[in-house]
């Protein structure tokens, strides 16, 4: 029998043993050796965690890894609480605090037994209700590796919609409070993304750059799976970084069947396979039939691994709640296997972990191939690409970007100002709030409603808790009086207007006169227009010396006034320009009412005559009469582009075959591949000024956009698009996108980030591992924008920037859609069983965004630097906090408060930004430069950069910094990765990598490589 | 407010709170304080078990007595190993190997915490698997009192259909087991029958007399339950007994909420109730919410209820998988409640047991109610009337009959043998078989059709294990050798037909010469029709002395011999008369084909003539064309009756609202109220002989019946009646019934058997304790007929004896009826969710069973005298074993082995028996001795009688005999039952009982009152 032959009936098998449904799987694999705290992390002299208290792999055997685990969603069909605590049974049968506590019962009792827990915001929440005594005993279970935390973060985090940033800090947290409890044996080695919908490149380079050992997927292509199956190379060293090297590679290993245990050995409560009947006196006994089955089952796994290890996940959703049911029969499956050694089998199973697993087949010592590109899309069948969720709960997804925005200047508003004790409360709120918003069917948007509204609560109320740290800070910062002097009592309201992106803010309702502050979190100089919503005729600003500035008062789009529960008298946005913003620092701009009328007056139209937004060097062109976008100049290079809005009908299926699947929450399936245009007879009116040139622009009642250039050092045109109620009285769903198309000869390729980070080539119709067959020419070509999609022709490069997630691609040559809102009207079959069908206040839910058009030349660098800047100011905008003044002259305020401040004394090199400042432990803060270019995207900026830490921060003096993995929870120098062999190797490391010698010059100078970050724990010492 | 205001108030609320869905409640609870070996109990110096580790209730509150428990049924939609191990989840998520795994693993965490156990079946599955260290820390839980064990039987057993003679050796097997394991912290002492289907005071009675202080019903009328609770006597004491005195009554507390927790506190993985969210941030908060629902409802139940305790069952069918997730909301339940208690609450909760609750009850000292009826037809609304399992599945109830009777005979002969160690696996397996019998879905009818088929798998194999006893044991006794010459190798093979019913020995077959050996298990001599299926021509019967004696050969009814699944050449039985069968002993007949032809020849009909079977002083007078029943005569004296067959249509509906429920095996529902003819055109033959006149006759294809007289000292007529397969062609299901009609003038009343011990009157559309409301005029007067129904008028009495429990009643006057068969084909909605269809070999099953017609005097006591007789001897009848004998001839068989055996060296007195002799531990052996007279049943057997017990027995001397409690698990020296003050005091005692002195007497001969059984643990000796 020849080899296909051969291959034909294993495929035949597999198909047969993995396929239970519409699902495939990926998974994780990572590692780390030492712990993170400021002080040098303590000895557990007595623990044997971590590699050491694995069992050994048995020569000449086929070892299987028994992987006990439950996968403990972040909320999905119920709330964070609601799984938690095991309530709403009837929705879903699922309570953590019961399955932590019925494992640990377990393993206490038997040394043998093995479990790995994920998510770390459960844990916490159980942690936090325990008593000594069980701590005691749990650190005991995790000092001998009994219990091994995996992956660590606070939730395991989507990898499509989410950005770098929020990322990394949602698994610092988790491992902050691993470390805290832990230590070293609390630190994760392993990344778990077994549930995520596809996988991104930037995760990988994470999680390398956290010192992880082998990162898990569950979720990947089913063809690209089958083939990487069918050639053995289900595992890799993924190269996560095209600028980071070896830093970013990391064994990968894709999961056999998702998460799943083998069928019919799922001893869990929530299974109903069968159990072990080993009474030879039951009619029922089995035991010869689970054995034979369980090596059928093994043996055709092992076909398709390289290595004489496999790993088999026993668990899966929520379970182990009765984790005795499970071992006990893991127990008997083990001994009742393995007893057949005896008779020559070679089959030997024993209770693992991923870390162990990672390390037998390490140890194996062979070559592997390697993986450059990333994992997406993903699809699960022909019809049904998860690219739906790209775009799912536009708004929730934005809420999301806000909070980290807010998060971030929390964090350094509480380091700048020395606010208080370590571990506050009122920041943990927001940690976790954004750590919760960062799971997989949180941002994603793939949770039943209810489960949203909550997501929005809590992240609603990290908003209110860092509110009250900004507030107390600013006032610190603000008082000309000694700090200590200050009270709450004595406190300035400042605060935040969380509405204003729908142009409402209750402060100013009754308010004619008072401070608006901008607070700039980015390490440079920002300069920024500001928008207010105003009810009053006419204002001054006056900046901090008095000098009353420029304004503009610009009406608010009838569309967004109209807005289902909008409540506010404004029907005009104040315009000023903030210029130079200090970097980590904040200027206050007094604004009060005037008689003098400031209106913008309405552009008169010249038929037949286009309306140019911008100046010679850069604009956009649109049609005088319906405001279409006609074409752009990017440093004085003209090209053709128009704008248009479309919508997709959903395909609405019975999902009982693949065939038939709905477009839904998760999978996005258009009806027909043509999207159909939203309106053919729109209506602009355009608005000039001083500041902001603007055309309004309406398709329909529930479809507009403001197109919009800002006057001064603007290289990019600003869209507001405004979409919903998405109308389905024809009970049809509707996917809305926004398509650009231009003459740019882009060849079939386009580009997207990863998180936010990296760019990575895309091609129409195309995989680069694999030979792709596709049946869904829209869906199978959309993938995960998250911050910006881009076009090249030549040195020419036009790019587009989102403020959220969202799914895009390019069709055709020289176009660019994104899709920007989504109403559907079924489900899409995979567990939500609701549709994603948004309302609020009685109506569908309306979406307003933005895109940022922006680009230039690539040699020169200028497309670069343009976008890279924007991408900055985006993601970390300038923050408006507002105080009622209408008792305070100017002059008063100006005497009584600060209103200017920076936190740096000098800004850092363009290329360079402080990605995270942030409280720590005692005296220390957390710190991350990070190095905003890729290799070779700009002449100058894709340069290493150089810091100087000792007097870069204007409050305090760095003491002391050491530097740490990605993840602060080890030391840089302690950690030491695996090596791997692979088949195509990268030949650069970064210089702080693989460098023993690194400990010696913790100098406070740094250098950073494109793309670097760079993570400290300094120790500081705050100035009087 | 007045009180009848008052009182429907809380009816309303009651009503609302308890009444969720069609059911109704019931409970039991009983005590024990010894334990119960042949040596002296050993002294658990540290243990701390039984009604000294109770919480104390706290006077001035409500004391609310949470009990968890499970509740687990030996059998009933899986198998008892299906349950046992929780395979087969998707029709039940059940395991029980789990649930005690997961409550002792609490139980061991917490010493607060407490559980009850009380299916030993499963325990002892449990227990035999466990390791010496899991042992020897559930003695510590048992010891401290953490877990009690309660009911102990083997399982909790149906109280209708089930004879009292299985019960008592179910419940003894149960103890005995729980004796050996925990000595005297194991005892039960509480009778806890939750589930069964009504209850029957002749369970009561044994309870007490097993020395148990309460008893907790589940379910009962649901008129009886409301009427008990408005008048608060829901508890009461029971007196289980006519003839015992005060030593069988019972104190009886009817549960509230069936078995069930309060509505919303089911913290169950099988449950959706809310677990208590204490975390106050959360939204879902609910402790408030939750303590203030509970409050409400306790203080609810509390008006229905007499004393300031109450109890909650926090439990259900088989809940406790996950027992944390009780206990962990439990724990919260009692300190949130109880942290009440500082805010002025009076509501005291913990954790409790039914022995706990009834200590305390007991406590208050109050004087309590009696009750002398039984709590039968138990109705749960006025459509359902559980009275068609009193007949489900009646070849089942027959088989399990018949497993008694053979269980009997291999526990005497293995005790008459000595024929091993004590605690034979053999005899084990039979005992344990009929203790998962006696289940209320077991032997009740109520189970899935493929649980009943295991069930007769069980028990067919508890059959060939005793056969296997049985065949040893007679081979030691007739063999001439020594009996330590006796081997396996040189066994006589000793064989038992089970399909003689059907007239099918399989060994017969291809023998035309073989020996029977007639078996006789009771304690007297007794006289036995003996009738073996042939297919030869002629046959010659041999005594032991060689004398031939009188046969009669009668042919096998045709629809017997058209029984799908007979094979068998017999087409006729061969009938003689074993006169006089030693007690407790056998004797052998030779039997020979031979030439002459012995056939009974068919009776000539004379037209107009009626048949008359039997003699001028008792007969039975037929029609001389249908063969149908017309009079008879009992002691001289004539009536007239008649018997014929009828059928009520089974009622359809969708069981939807309680008018809409279908008949089905729980429930009997006719549709109308009128039976309806099986036929009008019967056909009859009939048969004479010197032994036995008998009468065929034909109702149709499915329904026939033989109507039979033995000549000589008989005063009964046997009906054996064939039914089935039931036709339900036309969609009807059908339930057939027997009905007698005569010119008694019965007014009203008949009379029915509690468990085949006293009689109990019943009398139409009446219940002894509240005023009966029926809308179901027939299934409402339906009551369970284990043994015996009897009419009287005047000084005459007519009664039915059966073979196995059957429906029956009384709808008019001299009638009697009672349901042999039922077929359906809809379900009746109690969970088994399938319609009581029984098929085999592709048709609707027949069954066969017997009627036998007695009676005579009252006064004289004729009737008691024959009645009594035969019911013992239906109940043990002797048993036929076969023997092959073509090789060897009378002469050289008689020269070989002994064919007569007494185990008795004399008669026991007629008003007494042996009804318990089975190996016990060691060289002893447990001896129960029973008056089977009522008092003043008899002018001379109903007096007490006294039996030396020292030389009754033919191999053994009685050494020592120890009186016991009924169960055999405690002396009766040391029980010491509660006292209770109750309206309606009993004014006499046993004399065995409140004895102190009994110890000094314990001399051989000992005393039996009317229906005392005494209990015996009897040192033996084996005389050589």
């Amino acid at each position: 029998m020849g080899w296909l032959c051969q291959t034909l009936i294993f495929m035949a098998v597999w198909c047969f043993v993995v396929h239970n449904g519409f699902t495939t799987p990926v998974t994780d694999n990572i590692l780390i050796t030492t712990p993170p705290t400021a002080k040098p992390p303590s000895k557990h002299e007595d623990s044997n965690c971590g590699y050491e208290s694995c069992t050994k792999a048995k020569p000449g055997k086929l070892n299987v890894h028994l992987v006990p685990h439950t996968h403990n969603d972040v909320g999905w069909l119920k709330t964070v609480d609601q799984y938690y605590y095991g309530s709403k049974s009837s929705i879903q049968k699922a309570g953590v605090q019961y399955i932590i506590d019925s494992v640990l019962t377990e393993l206490h009792h038997d040394p043998e037994k093995r479990f790995i827990y994920v998510e770390t915001a459960f844990w916490w929440k159980w942690w936090m209700n325990q008593h000594d005594t069980i701590r005691h005993q749990v650190k005991k279970l995790v000092n001998n590796g009994q219990l091994e935390f995996i992956s660590g973060g606070w939730s395991m985090n989507d990898e499509a919609v989410t950005n770098y940033q929020s990322i990394i800090d949602q698994l610092t947290w988790g491992f902050r409070k691993l470390n805290d409890t832990f230590g070293k044996c609390g630190q994760p080695h392993i990344g778990w993304q077994i549930d995520p919908f596809g996988h991104s490149r930037e995760m990988a380079s994470i999680f390398a750059r956290m010192g992880f050992d082998g990162l898990f997927l569950g979720r990947l292509d089913y063809q690209d799976k089958m083939a990487r199956f069918l050639t053995k190379t289900a595992e890799m060293v993924w190269q996560g970084s095209e600028n980071l090297g070896k830093a970013a590679q990391l064994f990968t290993s894709v999961l056999y069947n998702n998460y799943a245990p083998p069928p019919g050995f799922c001893f869990d409560v929530l299974c109903d396979d069968e159990p072990f009947i080993d009474d030879k006196h039951s009619p029922d006994y089995n035991v010869d039939t689970l054995v034979s089955r369980f090596v059928d089952y093994v043996e055709t796994q092992a076909i398709f691994y390289s290595t004489n290890n496999i790993l088999l996940t026993m668990g899966g959703d929520f379970t182990y709640q009765e984790a005795h049911m499970w071992y006990k029969n893991l127990d008997k499956l083990i001994r009742y296997v393995n007893a057949q050694q005896s008779n020559n089998s070679t089959v030997n199973v024993f209770y693992s972990t991923p870390s162990c697993y990672v390390k037998a087949v390490h140890d194996v010592g062979q070559t592997w191939t390697t993986k450059q590109d990333d994992f997406f899309p993903y699809a699960s069948d022909p019809h049904t690409y998860w690219t739906g969720f790209y775009t799912s709960r536009p708004t929730l997804k934005r809420f999301e970007r806000v909070g980290n925005n807010f998060l971030q200047i929390c964090k350094q508003l509480y380091s700048l100002t020395d606010l208080g004790p370590e571990d506050s409360v009122d920041l943990n709120k927001m940690r976790e709030a954004m750590g919760i918003m960062q799971h997989h069917d949180a941002v994603t948007g793939t949770e039943r409603q209810k489960v949203a509204s909550d997501y929005a609560r809590v992240l609603f109320e990290g908003f209110e808790e860092c509110g009250i740290i900004a507030q107390a800070a600013i006032n610190k910062l603000i008082a000309n009086k000694k700090q200590s002097e200050v009270s709450r009592v004595d406190a300035v309201p400042i605060k935040s207007c969380l509405l204003l992106n729908i142009s409402q803010c209750d402060i100013l309702d009754y308010s004619n006169q008072f401070v608006v502050t901008v607070y700039n979190p980015l390490s440079h100089r920002v300069s920024h227009y500001v928008r207010v919503p105003v009810s009053g005729a006419s204002y001054t600003v006056q900046d901090p010396t008095g000098k009353q500035l420029k304004i503009q008062l610009v009406p608010i789009p009838q569309p967004v006034i109209e807005i289902p529960g909008r409540v506010s008298p404004a029907t005009m946005e104040l315009v000023f320009y903030a210029k130079d913003l200090p970097p980590l620092g904040f200027r206050s701009y007094y604004i009060s009412g005037s008689n003098h009328i400031h209106h913008t007056s309405k552009y008169k139209i010249h038929p037949g005559r286009d309306v140019i937004l911008g100046n010679t060097k850069f604009n956009a062109v649109l049609d005088w009469e319906t405001g279409s976008l006609k074409s752009m100049v990017l440093d004085r290079t003209k090209f053709s582009v128009s704008q248009d809005f479309y919508y997709y009908k959903g395909y609405i299926g019975d999902n009982k075959e693949f065939v038939n699947r709905s477009s839904g929450a998760y999978i996005f399936r258009p009806n027909g591949s043509e999207a159909l245009s939203v309106s053919s007879t729109k209506k602009s009116s355009t608005y000039k000024g001083d500041l902001v040139d603007e055309t309004h622009i309406k398709w329909s009642d529930w479809l507009s956009q403001v197109v919009r250039y800002y006057k001064e050092d603007t290289y990019h045109v600003e869209m507001e698009w405004l979409a919903g109620p998405i109308p389905v009285d024809d009970n049809v769903g509707k996917e809305i996108i926004s398509r650009f198309k231009s003459d740019l000869l882009s060849d079939g390729l386009f580009y997207t980030d990863s998180n936010g980070r990296e760019m990575l080539e895309r091609k129409r119709n195309f995989r680069p591992t694999w030979s792709v067959n596709i049946k869904e020419p829209v869906s199978a070509n959309y993938y995960p924008v998250t911050s910006r999609i881009t076009l090249r022709d030549g040195d020419k490069e036009f790019s587009i920037l989102t403020d959220r997630a969202q799914g895009g691609t390019s069709l055709n040559n020289g176009e660019v859609e994104l899709m920007v809102h989504r109403r559907l009207l079924h489900d899409d079959a995979f567990g939500v069983s609701e549709a994603l069908n948004e309302t609020a206040f009685g109506h569908g839910l309306v979406a307003i965004g933005k895109h940022w058009l922006t680009g230039g030349n690539i040699s020169s660098g200028t497309a670069a630097q343009r976008t890279r800047s924007l991408q900055q100011q985006v993601l970390l905008s300038p923050w408006l906090f507002f105080t009622p003044a209408d008792n305070i002259s100017f002059t008063e305020w100006v005497s009584h408060y600060k209103m200017e401040f920076s936190g740096l004394n000098q800004e850092l090199p363009e290329n360079v930004h402080i990605l995270t400042l942030e409280p720590w432990k005692a005296h220390s803060f957390l710190l991350r430069l990070e190095h905003i270019y890729e290799r070779n995207e700009h002449p100058v900026f894709s340069k290493p950069a150089t810091v100087n830490l000792k007097n870069l921060f204007k409050p305090f003096s760095i003491v002391m910094a050491r530097e740490t993995t990605l993840g602060g929870n080890q030391w840089l120098s302690e950690s030491h990765r695996f090596k791997w062999q692979s088949e195509n190797d990268i030949n650069f490391t970064l210089e702080d990598d693989e460098d023993s010698s690194k400990e010696d010059k913790d100098a406070l100078t740094i250098t950073l490589g494109p793309m670097q970050i760079r993570t400290f724990i300094i120790e500081v010492n705050f100035l009087q």
